[in-house]
């Protein structure tokens, strides 16, 4: 006899109630596994910068558009600004080989020092783009900035960029487009802090009723 | 002696000039895997929705809110419309023994079908909240619609929602509010439809400079 597992349930109000670094950790990862990638800029000073993102999101592929959230926190804000005196930014993939490099750049480093030097990669400028790429990155898109949303909600912002440069590994691009990050090594992130591998099930057909 | 690895590298006018589907295919890979969610709604005649959808964002914990792109396809906007008469929706994280049912809500049913049904998932009511969770989900998330953000590059639309409702197995909850969602077997997707299981490598600690 199997029983079923033991289920917690929470209200808004057992949310509300939470400690509040619970409650982060909590809302941060109940929502499913997430985008991990390294956010490239320069700033009008000329230092280079680096951040681990979590809140990449896919907005579409004409134009070739995506997403990123960056909260009013001091280390994503030397992003933001940078991406606003700049107009171009680098997103670079996170694998095992630098994953504690890529979680050491989320800390509150002055907007004077860049997070290459102090955490150990290495930045990479190409094709006269101005932000630089992490060159330990198997994968590296350059984007420029196309549109900025301020989220009222909690002063939160999406910044919405096209991606205008793609680098990445021949063998891993299937003949339909499909990139394999799995046999790139490219990571996933769950919270703040858990970084994981992937392993495929399964592709499935395009669906028809 | 180790060779270095053939790269691509494509400029905007290479992406652009990718066939649609491929390009489609690429842009959609590139960025990294998503997370993973069936999202549950009910129309204003009463009929069930489900729809897969890898565009959710965590946008915070204060208030505890998340974005959903949604794009401006039929499948999805039946989701989309659904959500705006009832300002209710559900996620539901996907599983390996759910997951052709899920890739199936993608197909192009007419609006007075319900997925559930067409796919053979169960709809769940509880909480007096009146859009359908998914049964099979060990992972379920109701919300209520907080703010839609039009989107006028693409013509996509963000979805803001405020977590008022979670079901997770107790089991999976950390001391300090993680989610051990690895444990529950949820899945992450990579490009259209691509399914993956995770294997952790390691949670780091705070960074500090």
């Amino acid at each position: 006899m199997q029983s079923e597992p033991e289920i917690t349930t929470l209200s808004s109000s057992d949310i509300a109630n939470m400690p509040q670094r619970n409650r982060a950790m909590f809302i941060n990862s109940i929502g499913g596994f997430k985008s991990l990638v390294m956010v490239g800029t320069k700033s009008a000073e000329g230092v280079p910068n680096l951040a681990v993102f979590s809140s990449l999101v896919h907005l579409g592929a004409i134009p070739p558009v995506c997403g990123l959230v960056v909260r009013p926190g001091q280390e994503e804000r030397h992003t933001l600004t940078n991406i606003l005196n700049t107009s171009v930014y680098t997103l670079n993939h996170v694998h095992q080989s630098i994953v504690r490099q890529a979680h050491q750049t989320s800390a509150r480093y002055p907007s004077n020092v860049s997070e290459f030097d102090a955490v150990g990669l290495t930045p990479q400028y190409k094709d006269n783009f101005e932000a630089p790429f992490v060159r330990e990155s198997v994968v590296q898109l350059g984007l420029r900035l196309r549109q900025v949303v301020p989220l009222v909600i909690n002063e939160t912002t999406l910044v919405i960029g096209e991606i205008v440069h793609v680098s990445v590994p021949t063998r891993a691009i299937g003949e339909n487009g499909f990139v394999d990050l799995e046999s790139l090594g490219s990571l996933t992130v769950s919270g703040l802090d858990s970084y994981h591998r992937t392993a495929a099930i399964t592709r499935l057909p395009y669906a028809k009723p």
